[in-house]
């Protein structure tokens, strides 16, 4: 795991390395923010014309900031790592377009909370990565690195792909269904979803407020442990580490049958084999009226959506693509006020009765996604098997530990209880270690 | 209550009908949208030198837009009516500068949701209300109407006080501690803070994104259900009334020795005549744990206000007031996250128990202030009185029933059970006919 050779020079290349690895090189005077950053866009260089994970990049104004991180001499917990931003959270210095032409070229005059968090803490902001139009399904050009037949998934599209591609250690996104955590499995990198409501989501567009939260992507686990803590505003603390194995429960849910039978059979094999590692391995049943949380979910998303956009759907109509007008919108303006508010009823006692049934369990393991990355670019690839752990509230993190038939990657996702982050970093990297 | 004598005249001058009363004499053919915001402008020129409740107003950017709806013939819920909004809340024709200097001259590029949901509807944005810095505590320079020597109160303080000065019938304001109900209660309008997450705040600036909503400012019950329904974005319905007297239950709750002698008086003689015409009345004990929700209030929101503003807090320090930086800022900055997650829990379990405890109580009642608008324009009066409730994440409604000592208005507040905001303005309704 050392990324130093003897002789101190990295064995990996420095647009490879963690960013946790990033930080340590610099503190340790091996290399500068500038060689990192300068890394880092050399790939963007050799790759971007395939890839297409940047909706904005401007190397310049990236490796300005780099070489002041390098001059302050300011060693912030993120000190020198360039990371990237989904193209919905506004920037100050680079346009934030939503994924729409309707709003190309818009220019914030500030950062969002999140990204006044990471440059505080030392990031160095690479550029905006793409997202789908206003973070729903109709895609943008992004292409999966493993495959650039194959859909990287959405809408934290560009965020996933520059991630896995090397191109950057660490980029946020958001989730609202499943657009981080989908994204982290069909492009093969570590994604994580925190409990609903502890980041500031203040200059990140809403989607579906009751639902909207940051998402992070990136290439460990302690990543995103550093990251998380970053983005809260809070003095990172040591990575966790679970003080026995875990018990970690195998949920099914009511959605099992959708996902395809090799990932069923990955996720069934990967339990017993953290069993055999030591593991408490059980089953966790979920309460079969939890199946209203589709419905639920949906029933939120949509009439939320077509309220936050009520601007756009007034004056831009002709400039939103069919996908998002025939689907979340139709969906959402013709959406009654009773069953949005009776689905918020229905989440919130989920969300309390879920509370009760963790017993010892430390985390839920369950797909990440129902397979490989599709060929194609479809708008719609799996997404309702996601709203139910969405709507619950609850942390997610997705880890890199399976390839389909296909050699693509297939993420195994760990479900912890609501406010328990940490703990589920500790169960995620403990099973991530013994399934690696 | 009828607005018109017999010969067809308005009995009151078009600037102090109500919302309904313009849709209704706008439908009637009575009178045009542009009467209707010549009349409002001519109260702002003869009074604005005064009160100072605008931040932005632009006369013919408003005339404009009422001659666009007597034009169009469109008859929306909201046709003809002027309207101000909080200037934390995004117009793509007028400025929104957060009440600081550092946005000064912000020009944003969209609608918020809520004022495309109110153009939609047919309303005519007449100016951008006076708010307090960021939506904090230190002041703007707005005066309360009855009393310019007396504060309006803050941090809706400009819509308050040009509903109450009949310049315009209704504005947005917002609420995250008593932001709206307090400045009812002090400049004798009525005021409404809906249940937490059922309207949309895109464009609206955050503070504290776990108690934040949307707030009401108005002349009567019946233009606040109107609105509330305009601003979920649904086909409004009739004003709901009670089937039978309501059963209104007195509470005084571990603050009440904070309100003023006379407050207290005032809200237990009230009591005494809802009950002789005709309610059920008692008395709601709330749990002594409650008492936690205080100082889970301030946990929370100075936690998140401390982070929502990282770029400001980074960027602007020098230009963010001491009121801000030495109190809310201070707090937040230096908070435990996990006091702050403690915290978050408290209130998520009281607002479960308190589900649980309403019975067959239709609203609590409760004061909306602890007494009348001081003398001078003090930053802190009387803030901490309303934690309990906006924690709570109930519906509220200020009706401005009392006079205090020296000819001031107080309000009475009534509070319904979440996503009951319906039942609550039927239940003010009729409290409000009893009282006045």
């Amino acid at each position: 795991m050392a990324p130093f050779a003897e002789g101190g020079e990295p064995i990996k290349p420095l647009n490879e390395l963690t960013a946790t690895e990033i930080v340590a090189g610099i503190g340790q005077g091996r290399f500068t923010c500038e060689a990192v950053t300068r890394a880092c866009l050399e790939r963007v260089d050799a790759r971007e014309r395939e890839v297409r994970a940047w909706a904005y990049i401007d190397a310049s104004t990236a490796l300005a900031s780099a070489r002041a991180v390098d001059k302050s001499g300011k060693r912030g917990p993120l000190a020198g790592v360039p990371f990237g931003v989904k193209d919905i959270i506004d920037t100050y210095d680079m346009p934030t377009e939503w994924g729409t032409p309707i709003y190309r070229g818009r220019q914030p005059e500030r950062d969002a909370a999140c990204v006044a968090l990471s440059r505080k803490a030392g990031g160095v902001l690479l550029g905006k990565t793409v997202t789908t139009e206003f973070a729903n399904l109709h895609p943008g050009p992004t292409r999966n690195p493993h495959d650039l037949t194959r859909t990287p998934a959405g809408s934290s599209s560009g965020s996933a792909a520059a991630v896995a591609d090397f191109m950057v250690p660490i980029a946020i996104g958001t989730q609202t269904t499943g657009s981080t955590i989908r994204p982290a499995s069909f492009c093969g990198v570590f994604g994580y979803r925190p409990t609903y409501g502890e980041h500031r989501l203040h200059g990140v567009m809403e989607a579906s407020g009751s639902l909207d939260t940051l998402g992070i992507l990136a290439r460990s686990v302690e990543d995103i442990a550093l990251y998380r803590d970053v983005l809260l505003g809070i003095p990172p603390q040591p990575m966790p580490k679970p003080d026995r194995a875990p018990h970690i429960a195998l949920c099914r849910s009511h959605v099992w049958d959708q996902f395809e039978p090799t990932t069923r059979a990955l996720v069934e094999e990967a339990a017993a084999r953290l069993a055999r590692a030591g593991a408490k391995v059980s089953e966790f049943s979920m309460p079969d009226d939890f199946a209203r949380l589709n419905d639920a979910h949906r029933s939120i998303s949509s009439f939320e959506f077509a309220r936050t956009f009520s601007y756009e759907i007034e004056n831009h109509w002709d400039e939103i693509s069919d996908t998002l007008r025939c689907g979340r919108l139709h969906d959402g303006i013709n959406g009654s006020f009773e069953r949005y508010v009776e689905s918020k009823r229905i989440a919130d006692e989920c969300r309390n009765r879920l509370d009760g049934l963790w017993g010892d369990i430390d985390a839920l393991l369950t797909p990440a996604a129902f397979g490989e990355a599709p060929v194609g670019f479809p708008a719609f690839a799996g997404v309702p098997l996601f709203q139910i752990w969405t709507t619950l509230h609850v942390p997610a993190v997705s880890i890199p530990v399976f390839k389909g038939p296909n050699g693509m990657p297939i993420g195994a996702q760990l479900i912890g209880k609501r406010h328990y982050d940490r703990k589920l970093f500790a169960c995620a990297q403990w099973a991530w270690e013994k399934l690696s």
